[in-house]
C-alpha cells in the first residue's frame, strides 16, 4: 500500500508518500506546492496540475487529507476549504479512495497524544522514517498525515482489504 | 461573448449562461449540479464532472463565480470554500478567466441596489431575460452573476477586449 498524505494550504500545500507492507513502513518522497498565479482561480489550478503531478510520479494507492474544521477567522477557513478542495479532488479523479483525518486524531496515532506540540509531530515522524529529509514543516504533517492512515489501515483491520484492492 | 455564472454550493451549484452581443443579452441554459457520492472527495468529484460537462456543452468565453466571505459558522465557511474552488478551478482548468463579484455587487449591478431580497433579483432576472425558464433559486442567483459580469464589462469597457480575446 502506498499512502500519500496531503496537509492542505492554499499558500503552501505539504504532501508525503509512503510505502507499508506488513509492519514496514518507508519513506517515499516528501514535498511542498506553492501556489502561483495572479487570482485565485489560477492558484487553485497550479495546486491542481502540481498535485495530478505528485500523484502521476509516485502512484500512491490511497490519499488522506487532515480534516480541519476551524481556523481564525472566515476569510482564512474560506481559503482552507478551497485548498481542501484541490486536495481532495485531485486523488479521488484519479479514483483513489480518500480518507479524512482531525489534527488530533493524527497527532494521537504518530505521537500518542491528542495535543502535541508542532515539534513532537516532527520529531515522530523522523523517528518512524529513519533518514528522511523533509521539505518543511507543511510536509512533515502531511508525512503525520500519511502516518496515521498507514496505523489507522493496520489496527482496523482494513490494511489487507487495501493491499487486496491495490493489487500489491 | 458568452458568459456562465455559478453560485457555488456544496449540495447545489447554481449556473446560468447568457449571450452578450453589443446592447443584446439573451439566455443560453441554466440549472443546478447536484452533488452526489458518500464522502466529500465523492461529492466534490461529481460537482467537478457535471460543471466539465456543461462548459463542454455550452462553450462559455468568460466565467463569473460569487464571492461570499461570510457564513453562519465556520463548518458552512469551510464547506463553501469547498464548493467555490471546484466553481472557479473548472472555468480556469479550459483557460477562461474567472471574475468573481460580492453578492451586494450583483444585486447593485442586476436590481439597482445592494440590499435587494431574493424574489427581487428573480424578477430582474426574468426582466432582462424574457421567456426563461429558471431552474430554481440557485440558478437565478447564477444568472444574476452571469448578467452582473456582463454588465461590468460592458460598463467598464472590457466587453470589445473580451470579444476580441473570444474571436467572436
Amino acid at each position: 500500500m502506498r499512502v500519500l498524505g496531503i496537509d492542505p494550504g492554499l499558500r503552501r500545500m505539504g504532501w508525503g508518500v509512503i510505502d507499508v507492507a506488513g509492519n514496514r513502513i518507508t519513506h517515499v518522497a516528501n514535498g511542498v506546492c506553492q501556489s502561483t498565479g495572479d487570482d485565485l482561480a489560477e492558484r487553485l489550478l497550479s495546486l491542481h496540475r502540481q498535485l495530478h503531478r505528485i500523484l502521476a510520479d509516485h502512484g500512491p494507492s490511497t490519499a488522506a487529507v487532515e480534516h480541519t474544521f476551524v481556523n481564525k477567522d472566515a476569510a482564512g477557513t474560506l481559503k482552507l476549504g478551497q485548498a481542501r478542495a484541490i486536495a481532495l479532488l485531485v486523488p479521488a479523479e484519479r479514483g483513489l479512495s480518500v480518507a479524512e483525518y482531525a489534527p488530533n486524531a493524527v497527532k494521537k496515532v504518530v505521537v500518542g497524544v491528542g495535543h502535541a506540540a508542532k515539534q513532537q509531530v516532527d520529531h515522530m515522524v523522523r523517528m518512524q522514517l529513519p533518514g528522511v529529509e523533509i521539505a518543511g514543516p507543511d510536509a512533515a504533517d502531511a508525512l503525520a498525515i500519511a502516518l496515521c492512515h498507514a496505523h489507522h489501515a493496520r489496527f482496523s483491520g482494513r490494511l489487507d482489504a487495501a493491499i487486496a484492492r491495490a493489487g500489491v
